[in-house]
């Protein structure tokens, strides 16, 4: 089978592609053929599998219909610009969110006209799809009042995947992922990023700063679940998603606290000194705003599978970044 | 005060341009000038108050920048494909009903760089932002899950409508309405045409089909409290909408047993003998996932206001589209 990644060069694209060279196959189905297409060249996968990478804009009319061209089996789209970016750049939060996955559609669309042709499309949503006020276990109906230019922009393409695949242009499964942590990287701005430093950092042997109370309670899941989620959505059955085609993921509802429990457990006090805490209010008030937990059983009776707890987490870390290597 | 309103040739267009003439204000301020723009040109309303009439099509690019440069004040924005329309012509559906929306939406936005402006946007939606399964009353927290494209572009522009109110470019309001009944005018394919047209036709002194059964219950508003709507969502504090932008209109929920006893009871036995059972599978199957009952409690506290029952309706109907006259 030919796949295709759109966003292919962002931490969650490259670990895929990773994953997808590794297996070889998905569901059974040998890979032939992986393209790797995003805004700037994504890095090509040592492997077995024979790859192309593309830089094309997603968002410029032409772009997607080139990328259809060979009729790929399998469609991930992972491309966005995150939540900052689209509330700093309204125009460029619609232009790549919200037209880049409708020119991706429209292709789809557009190549089922020459052959019989409906391809699987996964797509990455977001629980930013959710606002206030919410539920302590928010439910697999909640209704999607987003805060954010991003998590509107969310909240269409789901309206728009489940609109394209009832009308059977292409076979759609829309997932909303939890946080990821531990991101790997560089610390970055967001205001969710401290739930990764507080871990990253002192896995670097560096310090991180903590913004908010030790209670705060958020939802999580690694790198490594997000992989399994993106190649379990990518085999599934849809016949039971009927006409709801986006799921929320399963995740771990835990605490900063848990998250410091975890991080001692495995690489000792030494790690967790290196915590400090400096409370911010801005964040502390837009952090008690977003999501604690969530009852996602639609996806856990499809099979999709969470992280058990954060040790299991900080460990994959440690495996996948840092070569198994503590810091102390 | 300018008023624009969009969709003006259609029945609820030209219904509110009357009592917009006829009121000569909205919320106590005076009406200097009122637009009628629709895709055919809009009959002007015999009256005091200024009025030019326009044959515009939104979905075209520049269209709706012309529509602003005057930057009228109030904004009603009703035009639409019709949903059998949206589902027949899926191209069409979206470049009307998605597409001419956005582009209202940004030039009003573009409006807003060259002065001030924050005009009220009135949007009509519609009860096709839900699917099935539906509780007996549908809360104003129920999920968007629609099956139809044009329910799809319904909810989607609710999701703008709302962000770009967040963003300060507009203050939006989004109604969704009931089914409105009686529809004036002659019968058409609609599958929900019936619930008009068994009290329409006998008025007529014609006959009617009657496709499902009796006991059939479903939520509605007549021609008279729909325009109740559009005025009052064009003069309510938004303020306690929050970021909540769009309100399910409060309705009458009955079966099409109370439209046939409110027709006995105001236009006698002969009227109620012009309906002619005549059972569809297909129709009765359609019907059966429409919503029958909402407790529209938000809208209700904003003071929109229902028809109390089907004999008002009827009423209404025979003084406002009949000259007062029944056939028997």
């Amino acid at each position: 089978m030919h796949i295709l990644i759109i966003g292919a060069a962002g931490m969650i694209g490259q670990k895929l592609a990773t994953a997808l060279v590794a297996n070889e196959n998905v569901g059974g189905h040998p890979i032939d053929r992986l393209t790797l297409a995003d805004i700037v060249p994504p890095p090509t996968i040592a492997g077995p599998v024979s790859q192309q990478s593309l830089a094309v804009d997603l968002s410029q009319p032409g772009t997607a219909d080139t990328l259809l061209a060979d009729h790929p089996d399998l469609i991930f789209h992972l491309a966005a610009v995150v939540s900052g970016e689209a509330e700093a750049d309204f125009d460029k939060g619609y232009r790549i969110n919200l037209d880049g996955t409708r020119h991706l559609l429209e292709a789809i669309r557009r190549a089922g006209r020459q052959q019989p042709y409906c391809p699987r499309l996964v797509f990455t949503s977001s629980i930013a799809v959710f606002g206030e006020p919410l539920p302590p276990a928010i439910p697999d109906d909640q209704i999607h009042t987003p805060l954010t230019s991003y998590g509107t922009q969310k909240a269409i393409c789901e309206l728009l995947l489940a609109d394209y695949s009832r009308r059977g242009f292409l076979d759609g499964v829309g997932i909303r992922l939890p946080t990821i942590t531990v991101r790997p990287g560089k610390p970055n701005k967001a205001a969710s990023g401290f739930f990764s430093g507080i871990l990253r950092e002192p896995l670097n042997g560096q310090e991180a700063i903590l913004p908010v109370d030790d209670n705060v309670r958020h939802w999580f899941a690694s790198p490594r679940a997000a992989i399994g989620f993106l190649l379990h959505a990518a085999e599934i059955d849809t016949g039971p998603l009927g006409q709801r085609r986006n799921l929320t993921m399963p995740g771990l509802s835990a605490t900063v606290a848990d998250e410091i429990a975890a991080l001692e457990r495995i690489a000792g006090p030494r790690a967790t000194a290196l915590i400090r805490r400096q409370p911010d209010e801005t964040i502390a008030r837009m952090v008690a705003g977003w999501p604690q937990n969530f009852d996602a059983r639609r996806a856990s009776e499809l099979g999709f599978t969470a992280d058990i707890g954060f040790d299991d987490i900080v460990r994959a870390h440690v495996e996948d970044e840092l070569n198994g290597v503590l810091p102390f």
